[in-house]
């Protein structure tokens, strides 16, 4: 790891010092891990009590809340505008991943007329077929496959085991983590008559996934590939682990969206949403920009206004819960039983008092 | 890729032909998207506008639709009466797959015991254990595992790095795409009483998984092996991607299943079902022919009787749904509320109207 | 096969032997599949026709049900106290996993200056990085991969195609399906404006996962590295196929998490929890030790105390669930509906009797 002053920081990060800027970090923990020589992060003011009792050497802070502390904080801080993003950045600095010698591992397969940037570096095992380009300090990890005319831009980073299938095509900068399958076929079935009751012939899928620039994509995620156009995913898309994208849909750049959700074909989302985990998504669908999904929540249908969409149920402790989801089944029953009831109340003669008898 | 006329594929596909049957195309493509030597999908009426419009050189046109143009198109057309599966059809006849030559790869690694075929292709790092049975005209991608005993019929198709574990059957013309794993270990546990608290035993998991002919399965979709009995996918059966199969399911022939899917174990799936995507269903049920399940649908019981079930909640605009749901929590109160409303104004006596008043 | 007489496996189950202790067993199977020479599962009082009828030389028979029988059954018994962890226990005699000759695969590619014991077996294609450390009697299928620094401890199994990414740490015996990934990068995510609308920095991920001694790790599930701290797994923890836990995660010993299963990020999860499947758990939640969580339960909010807890919609007939599921996005307004007729009756004066009329 390097070793960088709370002033070399400064000098990438902007901010401002307050205390001793030569501090030497040499890494960067949690304010209940942080030992000498590391930085911590003091991200919100509930954590303000673990700060000062860290044994960080220096803390970042956001600005915010160094103008609000009424005693200093004793270790040496960077104070920051932006304190998320600096958080990600000193985090960088402090912990660069380690980048492997350029080259071809002796284990891979590589075909004889793929192009690969002498910066490259193909890890073990890999299979590169023909006619697949793979760009300048591409660093790509243990057998990841790209198959035949696909192709990787500037500085991917693979890990293990990635699979890119024929024709698709990834932008600069791409993070692709282990297991993750690019361009497998979409579910295209078409159905067909036959005397034993008819069975499903498959649609071959020839369009392919198409990946801008700056997109990661998690572990065991799968992307198909588009029927006959391509299934698109922009600049800046952020997908986490076990998430599936079917085949034709576009998701729109710098939305991020959460593990275990999956989106059914040629579904469009948005520019800059941000999708829960576990949420799904059907088929044929349009999601605005700038529109926020809960967890856990299933979207059947258009969203054209950006805002925050929910459809999960409340957790209840089990008895709970069979006393009142059977009343789901009757919730239509429900409801005509009070309408007939407004209607009865309505129906009364007015209620007489007293005063009115005769 | 291959150039047919349109006669051409009239000789593969049936139908009759509208305009020139001598266009000659190369490939196919969507209506937007398609161009010269192109053959384009008319595949309902709501497209008719963006047909018309269509650089294609040729389109597949529905009967039903064909009869009610009151005027014809600009394309040469072929038109059929089972339109889906003509667009499969034609798919494939004008992309079809690239057959790599057979043979083993140098990199991959095959038991000396075990059989392969000698049309078969073992793709790189394969590694193929003993008594393994590799059928005719299959192709491995690179970094399939076919573990000891497994098989394999005749013209399977495994893409990048399939596992099938040991002693499994597949039949024949499997798909299986990047990431599958077919016979897994089951998750079976059986609780052990010890001092500190208890643990877990390991069930060991003895069955195999057997899929039959035409069967598809997707990208990082997992089959579990049958703890004693056999997990059983019968022919004709699709699966999507990220599917979790559990260990003694069965799933009836030409049931189609799509994304992110799970069945618990021993549950039995009829034939002819369609399951929608993020479908959950718990296990030891039995799920009926001709059933469907909606997207995003939680199973919890037998469904004994063909046709279309869902349990999903609709999605609201975050903030309904917080004043909504609440009331979740309460349905069995609001329900007994209702109920002594109609109580209260049953025991009411009749209304007296002035003319009964004494 | 191993061949023992059902008082072999007494001498290991313990119980009581009715009839002949010398029956020759070399395997087990279902009742129904059971042949001569296997062993058979009398699980419990509903299976009982079926083991009268079935052709097993042998069944394992628990106490409670053995001594209710008013006539014996036609096989030999082992009669036990405690038949699951002896169903489990069987199975391991008679179907014990066949251990590969120790060595390293000349495929491997092992780093100069990793440590794997001698008594190891690293399968074809593995790929050992700098610093990783295998111990004794682990065993590696095909293509795995051990990351920089990363240990293994003792008799582990891995299938094939696992991923341990670099640093993290796997305790004793654990067995890890195909594909599963441990140490994937979290999904931390940094907004950071710019005049273009902003977009998403990756935060590094510098933590590690810990997994304790005991753990069984399902086929294609994720388990990510933490981003300062560690995501920890304890021993005997349990997780099936397809499950995600993010990073910083914290699971309990013995806890048993079915399929599908998603765990956002710092979320702790007690000890002895049992999670079904495709349950959702949001991030940074607390669970109390002796949960239990139903099947496809989405869970919004700690859980301090034990028992079991359900969120699911019930199943119904899609034109069932129509009507009904409508209501559930006007409920808020039906409680008011239902208010107000309650304040509505409660105003009317208090019905007249004839009795009381002037």
């Amino acid at each position: 790891m390097p070793s960088l002053t709370l002033a070399d920081l400064q000098a990438h990060l902007g901010g401002t010092i307050r205390g001793d800027g030569n501090v030497l970090l040499n890494g960067a923990a949690s304010l209940e891990k942080a030992g000498p020589g590391q930085l911590g992060f003091l991200l919100g003011r509930k954590f303000l009590e673990q700060a000062r009792a860290s044994a960080a050497a220096a803390l970042l802070v956001p600005e915010v809340l160094a103008m609000s502390l009424t005693e200093p904080l004793p270790q040496a801080c960077l104070v920051v505008a932006n304190p998320h993003a600096c958080f990600a950045r000193a985090l960088a600095l402090l912990h660069p991943e380690p980048m492997p010698a350029p080259g071809i591992h002796p284990s891979a397969s590589v075909a004889a007329d793929c192009s690969i940037d002498a910066t490259a570096r193909i890890g073990p095992g890999c299979v590169i077929e023909a006619g697949a380009r793979i760009g300048a300090h591409c660093v790509l990890g243990p057998h990841c496959v790209i198959g035949a005319g696909a192709s990787l831009g500037y500085a991917c980073h693979l890990h293990a085991r990635v699979t890119v299938q024929h024709g698709c095509v990834v932008g600069d900068r791409a993070i692709l983590h282990p297991g993750s399958v690019i361009g497998s076929d979409g579910f295209g079935l078409a159905w067909d008559a036959d005397p034993g009751g008819g069975h499903w012939l498959k649609v071959p899928q020839v369009g392919r996934v198409v990946v801008g620039d700056d997109v990661e994509i998690g572990a065991n995620t799968t992307i198909d590939r588009g029927a006959l156009d391509d299934t698109v995913i922009e600049d800046g898309v952020k997908l986490d682990n076990l998430i599936q994208v079917a085949h034709n849909c576009h998701i729109g750049r710098h939305t991020a969206i959460a593990g275990c959700v999956g989106i059914a074909g040629s579904t469009r989302i948005g520019t800059y949403c941000q999708i829960g985990g576990a949420a799904m998504i059907i088929g044929h669908l349009e999601i605005a920009d700038h529109v926020t999904i809960s967890s856990g929540t299933f979207v059947a249908k258009d969203i054209r206004e950006a805002g925050t969409y929910t459809s999960v149920q409340p957790l209840m402790r089990h008895a709970d819960w069979l006393r009142n989801a059977a009343h789901l089944r009757h919730l239509d029953a429900l409801a005509k039983r009070v309408k007939t009831l407004e209607k009865q109340i309505a129906d009364q003669p007015a209620p007489t008092t007293p005063m009115e008898r005769p």
